[in-house]
C-alpha cells in the first residue's frame, strides 16, 4: 500500500486551525450510498459485490473527482495498513476488520479531505473531513463529489423515502453530519455527564473518538446527528452547525473559564505536569498520552503554555497508536515495545 | 531565632558524600546524659530544670566546644522556628513540640555537625551528624565533646549499670547509633519488608526520616542499635557499622543492579518521570516530592540521568518542608498556598 504514516502532506482537519478550532478539532459529512438494481452489500452475493466494486472504482478514479486519489483494495491490504487507515479516521472499524468474504474498498482523495468506502455497510459511504468548524464547506464539497459520482452510477432512490440505505437510521437524506470536539473543561468540571444528557436529548449521538462503540479517549467527542429523514440536508446542517454545536462550545469555553477563573494553579498544574510526562516519560501507552495531550491541548488554547504547535499535539494524537507507531518505526513491535518506542516519537517531535 | 532556613554554610551531612554515599545518607551518634544529683526531667520540679538548663548552657557555651555554637532557649522560640529545628533533624519532634511547663533548648555546633538538646528526655542528649557512613568519626567528635562536658559537670553513673538514663533502654553507654539509609530500589522490587523483618532480629529499630513514629517518607529509612547495654560502645560501633550496614547497603546496591538489568525501561521511566513532575508541577504536597527525589536520587546514583548534584537534591529533601519553605518564603502560609510556593521552589532549584 502506498499510504504513509507520516502526516507531513496530509491531513488537512489535523492543522488544528479554521473557525471555533479552540474546541472543534474537525468537521466531517457522510452520505450513505447504494446503486440500483444491486443487492445491499450484507444481501449481495460475491458476484453482485465484485460488480458493485468494479463500477464504483472506475467513477471514482475517473477524472476530475481527485488527480491523486489513492484506491485500496482492503483484502489485499495487511492488517496493519488497514488498522493504519482506521487509526486516521479514513475507514471505520468494522471496514478494517478482518474478513475476507466482501471485496472492499477505500478510496483516499489527495491531502485526505474525502475517503470513499466501498462495500462497508453500504454500497458507497463518502466522507469529507475538515480541520475546525467547516460543516458547510465540507459540505459543498462532499455534494461536488456525489453529483460526480452519479454522473455514471445510478443511485438507489425512492421519491416517497429519499436514497435507501442498508440502515433505517440512514434512509432520507443518507447525510450524518458530525464534528470531533475537543472537551476537557467539561470533563475537569464533571459537567460532562450533563452535556452529554443534553445531548441526546435533542437526538444526537455521542461517542469517543473512533465513532461507535469507542470511548472517550483524550476529552475526544464526536457528536453527530441521529435522524436522517423527514428533514432536508440544509435544515440538518443549519440546525447541527448554527445551534447544537455553538451551543456545546459555548459550555465548554465556559468551563474552561472557570477552571481559569476559581481553579487556576490547579489547571496550571494539570497542564504542566502532563507537559512534564509527556517530555520526560519512557514507557506509555496510548491511553495516557490522549489523556496528557489533551490537557497540553488545553493549555495551549487557553495561553498557560506557550510555543507549542497545536498541529504537533493534533498529529500526535494519530501517531502514537499503535499502527502508526509501528509504521513510524518500520518494524512491528509488541505493546512492550511500542510504549517505549511512543515514549521516545513524543520526546522527538516534543523537543523532550 | 537567628537560625537561617537556607542551607548554603550548614549541614555537612547534606553534602551526600563520604563512604557508601549512594545508599547512606548520613550517620548519627548520640549520647543520653544526665546530670547527678538532680531528677530525670520528668520527675524535676520547676527550679531543678532551671538549675540543670544553666549547668549545661554554661558549660556548652563555654570554649573550646565550638567557637559559633547557637544556643536557643524553646521556650522563647517561636513554633515556626521550632519546626524548622525539627525539619533540620536538630531536635526531636518531642522537643519541638508545644509545651511549656519545662525550659529547653538546644545548642547547635557550626557547620550542624553537633546538637545538644537539654532537658529533652534526658538532661543532656548530644548528637553528631555526618554525610555518609562517618559513624567513627561522629563518635570521636561525640567523644571529645563528651569529655569537654564532663569536665564540669557530674555525670549520673552507676558502676554496675553505667550511665543511667530516663529510659531503661539507653542505660548503660547510653549510645544511639544510626545511619540515614536511602532504600529505593528494595522499596521498588518488595524486598524491602524482608530487610524491615531481618533488622528487628538483630535488635536493630527501622523508623522513617524523622525518627519514632514517622513514616518511611522518599524511602529514606533511619536504622539504629537498640541495645546499649552489656556491650562496651565499641563493640555496638564495630558491629553496627562493620558489619549490619554494610549488609543492607549490599542488599539495596544488588536490589539496583537487579532493576537495572531485568527492567531498565520501567526503571528510566520511573526516574525520568519524577524529573518531569518535580521540574513542571505547579501544585505539590511534600510527600509527593519526597517520592519524586527519591526517584531522581536513584537515577543520579545509577548514572541513569546526568548533570544533577546530589547536594540539591538532599537540601530539597529539607527545603520543601513546611518551616524551611515559609522562612525561605518570609511569609506564614496555609497548606495550599505552600504546594504552590513549594513547586515554585523545587522549579528554581532544579532550573524546571
Amino acid at each position: 500500500m502506498n499510504f504513509r504514516a507520516n502526516t507531513e502532506n496530509a491531513g488537512e482537519w489535523l492543522r488544528g486551525a479554521g473557525p471555533l478550532a479552540d474546541v472543534v478539532i474537525s468537521s466531517r459529512v457522510r452520505l450513505a450510498r447504494n446503486l440500483a438494481g444491486l443487492p445491499f452489500v450484507a444481501k449481495a452475493n460475491r458476484r453482485q459485490r465484485y460488480e458493485v466494486l468494479e463500477s464504483c472504482r472506475s467513477q471514482i478514479l475517473a477524472k476530475p473527482l481527485s488527480a491523486n486519489t489513492l484506491f485500496v483494495h482492503l483484502n489485499d491490504a495487511t492488517a496493519l495498513d488497514r488498522q493504519l487507515l482506521v487509526e486516521r479516521h479514513l475507514i471505520s472499524r468494522q471496514h478494517g476488520a478482518s474478513k475476507n468474504d466482501v471485496p472492499r474498498a477505500v478510496a483516499v482523495g489527495s491531502e485526505e479531505t474525502f475517503a470513499i468506502m466501498v462495500n462497508e455497510e453500504d454500497h458507497l459511504r463518502i466522507q469529507v473531513l475538515r480541520s475546525g468548524m467547516q460543516l458547510d464547506d465540507a459540505f459543498g464539497q462532499i455534494n461536488g463529489i456525489d453529483d460526480m459520482l452519479e454522473e455514471k452510477l445510478e443511485y438507489a432512490y425512492s421519491r416517497r423515502f429519499g436514497y435507501l440505505t442498508a440502515c433505517p437510521t440512514n434512509v432520507g437524506t443518507g447525510i450524518r453530519v458530525s464534528v470531533m470536539l475537543h472537551l476537557p473543561a467539561l470533563q475537569l468540571t464533571g459537567e460532562i455527564d450533563k452535556v452529554k444528557r443534553a445531548a441526546r436529548d435533542m437526538h444526537l449521538a455521542v461517542r469517543g473518538m473512533f465513532g461507535e462503540g469507542s470511548d472517550a479517549q483524550g476529552d475526544l467527542y464526536q457528536v453527530s446527528n441521529q435522524t436522517t429523514l423527514g428533514k432536508s440536508e440544509e435544515e440538518i446542517l443549519a440546525d447541527f452547525g448554527q445551534t447544537v454545536v455553538p451551543q456545546i462550545v459555548n459550555y465548554e469555553r465556559q468551563a474552561r473559564q472557570a477552571l481559569v477563573r476559581d481553579r487556576g494553579p490547579q489547571l496550571d498544574d494539570k497542564i504542566w505536569r502532563a507537559w512534564g510526562t509527556l517530555t520526560h516519560a519512557r514507557v506509555i501507552s496510548t491511553k495516557e498520552v490522549l489523556s496528557l495531550l489533551s490537557h497540553v491541548r488545553l493549555g495551549v488554547n487557553l495561553g498557560r503554555i506557550e510555543g507549542i504547535d497545536i498541529r504537533t499535539l493534533n498529529e500526535l494524537f494519530l501517531l502514537i497508536q499503535p499502527a502508526h507507531l509501528q509504521r513510524l518505526s518500520e518494524e512491528e513491535m509488541n505493546p512492550a515495545a511500542r510504549r517505549i518506542a511512543r515514549a521516545r516519537l513524543i520526546r522527538q517531535r516534543l523537543g523532550g
